[in-house]
């Protein structure tokens, strides 16, 4: 019986692995010496794994991220991955601690990797809830000081000004949903799928490294190799920084390959972050991602563009939904939607069809994880990934736990939330919980594909669908807001989440000691943003109001986008929906033909999440993870063995040293110091303007 | 007897080496494989080594880089050392040419690196002559376009329109002079001294990896590297390009240090051939360029601003030689003059003692070169520079016969020149012929040292001795400018030439095969480039007009100059003239430290040379070649052996690359074709306004 669920895991499992075969043989010769490496150090029980210390640790960082978040939310809006950062401080903090504490004789309890992995996990979802909390998007937008700059819909059904006592009580009950609803996933993803969640594996090398035993040379090694690059990229930050004074300034504006590409967001940024997980990525989603940049800013968007003034007004902002960049977003939905389906309807079936078969026998057990218990004990398993896979599968959180635990939650919420927001009818929420694990697992999928979250996207497909079905009138507008929220805070949460577990798969963390630190960093994390954010609300008066230091730019975005939604599909410009339809069909199919023409074929074939990915944001961050798969591939042409034992620790550096630059240029900007140049690209014909303007 | 002049030798050698002390030892070992690689191949006789078809070749080139330098002389002024394209092209035109050849069956001759360097003389002694034949400078300032310019002087006296016949009677008078004044310099600074070229050095790299029989194998990676760095230097360059469109535009004038820094010339410029010198030179020159750049554009020049309106009128724009820039470009020029003086006076010393004591013990003959003959039998000498020096000192050149020929060729120019400008009388010739030589040693000595040719700096002293001691009322103008060409022509061939005996010395080239295809090419260059810029004069009718596509910036520089120069010292700024004096003295007195403190401790002396050279041009290629610098210390800090493997080979590399780019890049400009982008560096202030300009 088990034969043929684990057959069909296998195939599922080679499928999967199309992209990343060759990845993972070089990986496996690394990481092998990994646990080999820390076999001298004893795991503790997961109970040992949580100490008040760590606990301690993470109230203290999850305030300085929170703040560091809160204030890029309010800036710019764009949230950089603070995992590694997370882990890397952490580690300072309780070696720093423990080192002190051993000295004076007091250590009782030696600082392992797991315990780091806890802080880490635990500081993620605490600074999570800054972001997901919409304090610079959604929840900002359903304020007056937004809605008084958007000229429609400014009934005061349609505004709901921030208070704290609201805002709480809204975080607790819908930020722990997310939660739940990643617990069943977590094996799924890991496991089966061996997503590569990079930023996770960037974060878990970081976290093995700090804690290697004396003695391991090759550790050694690749701890100075990633400190080498760590500081290089940390650097180079810095060096970025000085040439950033003003918008479209510095090397991440650069037009690398010429102005006309730059225009279509063809550049290479000279970002270490997307260079490090282009490294990380496995080479066949770093060329999905090219392909899908090349479709869409290369090909469909300029063809639209021609269409202007035919198929959508040609006197409309760039930003604005109803013309080309409607058609970006909704496409770039349609297409994620059509996979993340087809590979959530695969695999619903597998899990049925293995339930089905496990019932049969009678020897179903509630307390089983749904798609079985026992060790994968397929020969091409590394040693480090037997050991990983043992540990993690030992301390499990029982299935119906999750589930109870969502449905008394989900419960609770749709009894609550039309009390805080009384547009946002219970039978909505409803709505949205049934629907909302499906996209908790396309978020947590695509994430561990290409370290790129969707959650504001699943947000904004929230905002359109309860916004349109509530409609203006009755209240339709703030509706879709609280709904986007309600979303976003589980499909955030879902890839978060997975992302963390992913570090503790890799650093032997016990699923459980993870569980519980997730639970206590989300409510600490529930508190502290609101009183950072109402910090920010009452200490700047032009919060919100464009020009000013914080302007919120999103929060104003957001209400517009809800101001659209509740119009409904036939708001969208002409041929939109026709071309998402295909294009939702076009991801179903070459998924189809993928599973059909076998592995030696389907590893050529472009995989549509990733290529979906760039129809929204650009092709530039595909370009640069396209740099990192060419040094990599270069560097494991010149010495393979190298390139296989020090790629996974350079490209950890590169992404760690840009991350941690992230929290002095935050302060920097906190304390209102300003980059004092600014590099700027102009054509030759403006630059001859410019320097008669400038010198008369 | 020989013991002292030997003796006195070892200590001046000792003494030039404090700076490349490592250097040389890091070389030998690389350097050692060469001429053992080469055993097999057998060296041709030197008449042998001029064969038809290199001159042919060199013909061609010849022409080809005439254009590309006139083209730079027309429209910026700055002229980079072309040695290495001259190098590589000869290689692939012959080596194109003998492969047809040998495969038809014709080839009676093989293609020898004593070839290649024959062609690569010969194609930089014609492309040189279009340096220093001022057809961008002095010679097309004495016209009245520029005359008309100026204001000032622009009586008939003062002008001489070009005209291809006394253009072609002067450069033959005055372009042989260098040549002669080169031949008794050639031992002294490369058996002697040991002085390093770095761009002879690298041609030679590249001729002898061209060369590198079959089977070699580390010459063979070495010519990987090569290529590598080649290829990485190429595209860099052709990257830079697009985003130099206009002025101050692109990663030349990139503010590395901040905006106030890059004012007083402190940036790093991205230029691969300065990292590649840097490289080359050793550790004691990059520093001391850094110290001198300190010295000067750090210190001096701040505070001398200071004392605008007081010291000098405040009004004054910032290129008169009244004003700041006058400070710089003379106490610059006093420092060299004091650091030349010494070193030629010090080995004008030893050599006329080591001829008593020949001359003493009857031992004298003419025919010997001036230090003697035998080659240096220091146990210290590596296999390879013994060979070189072996084959270097066979084919001599009679000391007699350049004395002879330089006093002929004196005699023959004193006594056509003032035919063709009346104003310069004979004996303003001949004493411009007196010193000479001692100015072109100081040249020769100084390019060694730092890969820095500072013709244009002595061509300015004539221009404002010579003009001064005209005046005014008699043509002084005039005669100034044209005492400028007689000067530059000789001491720009001295090193020039200087770097190619390098060359030659180092590929096994016969010294005499080197000096006919130098007169060879003197005489095609002479006839050469004043017909192209004869065809540039009536091609283009705003030739000499600011703002035009050929503005010839130079030209209407020299003639202000010289107009200054007529006034005399008096027309120096206040004070100025006694900081020359200060600094001439300081420079000997450096110099006098550095040979009596000994070994050990002059090590970390500067070298006054060194020191000045930044005063003038500022310090942003000091900061390049001590990254240069840098590079190769941590290279051989992490990895000793391959460094100094491949540190020759890499800085190479990085050196062609760039240089042969200027050859597509002068195409792309003669063409008309300008780069597409200008990256601009603006303050934050500065940025606002321009934004608000652009976006109004």
């Amino acid at each position: 019986m088990a034969m043929e669920r684990t057959s069909s895991n296998i195939s599922r499992e080679d499928d999967q692995q199309n992209g990343n075969g060759e990845k993972r043989n070089t990986d496996a010769a690394e990481l092998e010496s990994v646990e080999r490496i820390f076999e001298s150090k004893k795991v503790p029980s997961w109970q040992n794994q949580l100490t008040l210390r760590a606990f301690v640790v993470s109230f203290i960082l999850g305030i300085l991220f929170t703040f560091i978040v809160m204030k890029l939310n309010l800036t710019t809006g764009i949230i950089p991955s603070l995992n590694v950062s997370a882990g890397l401080l952490g580690f300072f903090f309780v070696k720093t601690w423990t080192k002190f504490l051993d000295k004076s004789g007091l250590l009782k309890q030696p600082f392992t990797r797991q315990e780091n992995t806890v802080i880490q996990t635990c500081v993620v979802a605490t600074s999570g809830i800054a972001f997901s909390g919409g304090f610079g998007s959604y929840l900002f937008g359903m304020s007056e000081i937004i809605a008084k700059q958007s000229h429609e819909a400014n009934a005061e059904q349609n505004t709901k000004n921030p208070s704290l006592v609201w805002m709480i009580a809204f975080l607790f009950v819908v930020s722990f949903l997310g939660l739940f609803s990643v617990v069943p996933l977590r094996k799924i993803m890991i496991i089966d799928f061996k997503l590569i969640y990079p930023s996770g594996t960037a974060t878990a090398h970081l976290i093995n490294s700090f804690h290697t035993p004396q003695g391991a040379k090759l550790a050694k090694k690749q701890v100075r190799a990633l400190g080498k690059f760590f500081s290089f990229s940390f650097l180079w930050g810095f060096f970025q920084w000085f040439f950033t004074g003003g918008d479209g300034c510095g090397f991440s504006s650069f037009p690398t390959f010429g102005l006309k590409a730059y225009e279509n967001k063809f550049f290479f940024d000279f970002s270490a972050t997307y260079v490090g997980v282009g490294m990380i990525c496995p080479y066949l989603i770093n060329v999905s991602l090219l392909v899908g940049s090349i479709l869409s800013w290369g090909i469909m968007w300029p063809l639209i563009n021609e269409k202007k003034g035919d198929w959508y007004p040609a006197d409309l902002k760039s930003s604005s939904l109803h013309g080309l960049q409607g058609y970006r977003v909704f496409i770039g939905i349609a297409m994620i939607l059509g996979d993340g389906l087809y590979n959530f309807v695969k695999v619903l079936g597998h899990t049925l069809y293995g339930l089905y078969h496990q019932f049969k026998d009678h020897r179903f057990n509630p307390n089983t994880p749904i798609t079985g218990n026992s060790p994968p004990d397929l020969p091409s398993l590394s040693y480090d990934d037997q050991k990983r896979a043992r540990l993690f599968l030992k301390d499990q959180i029982p299935v119906w736990i999750a589930i109870t635990g969502y449905l008394t939650i989900a419960i609770i919420s749709a009894a609550t939330l039309p009390h805080i927001f009384h547009q946002l009818k219970w039978y909505y929420i409803a709505t949205i919980y049934i629907f909302a694990p499906a996209l908790a697992f396309c978020n947590a999928y695509g994430c561990g594909l290409t370290d790129w979250s969707l959650a504001s996207t699943y947000g904004k497909l929230a905002i359109f669908v309860i916004g349109a079905w509530v409609g203006g009138e009755n209240g339709g507008v703030l509706a879709g807001l609280a709904a986007c929220g309600v979303m976003m805070n589980i499909v955030a949460t879902a890839s978060d989440l997975t992302q963390d577990f992913k570090t503790g798969y890799m650093t032997l963390a016990s699923p459980r000691s993870m569980f519980v630190s997730q639970v206590v960093g989300t409510a600490m994390g529930c508190v502290i943003s609101p009183c950072v954010f109402w910090l920010f609300y009452k200490a700047f008066d032009d919060l919100g109001i464009p020009g000013s230091e914080y302007p919120a730019p999103y929060a104003l975005v957001y209400r517009n986008m809800a101001i659209l939604g509740v119009e409904g599909f036939s708001a969208l410009p002409s041929r939109c929906l026709t071309l998402c339809y295909i294009f939702f069909a076009f991801a179903i199919f070459v998924n189809g033909i993928r599973d059909s023409v076998g592995n030696n074929w389907a590893r050529f074939i472009p995989i549509p999440m990733a290529m979906a990915i760039p129809f929204y944001i650009g092709g530039y961050f595909a370009i640069d993870m396209c740099v990192g798969s060419l040094i990599l591939y270069i560097w494991s042409r010149v010495n393979k063995a190298k390139a296989d034992a020090f790629g996974p620790a350079v490209a950890s550096g590169l992404i760690c040293g840009d991350g941690i630059w992230t929290l002095p240029s935050s302060i920097l900007a906190l304390a209102g110091i300003n980059p004092p140049i600014c590099m700027k690209f102009l054509s030759r014909s403006s630059n001859i303007k410019v320097d008669s303007f400038l010198n008369p």
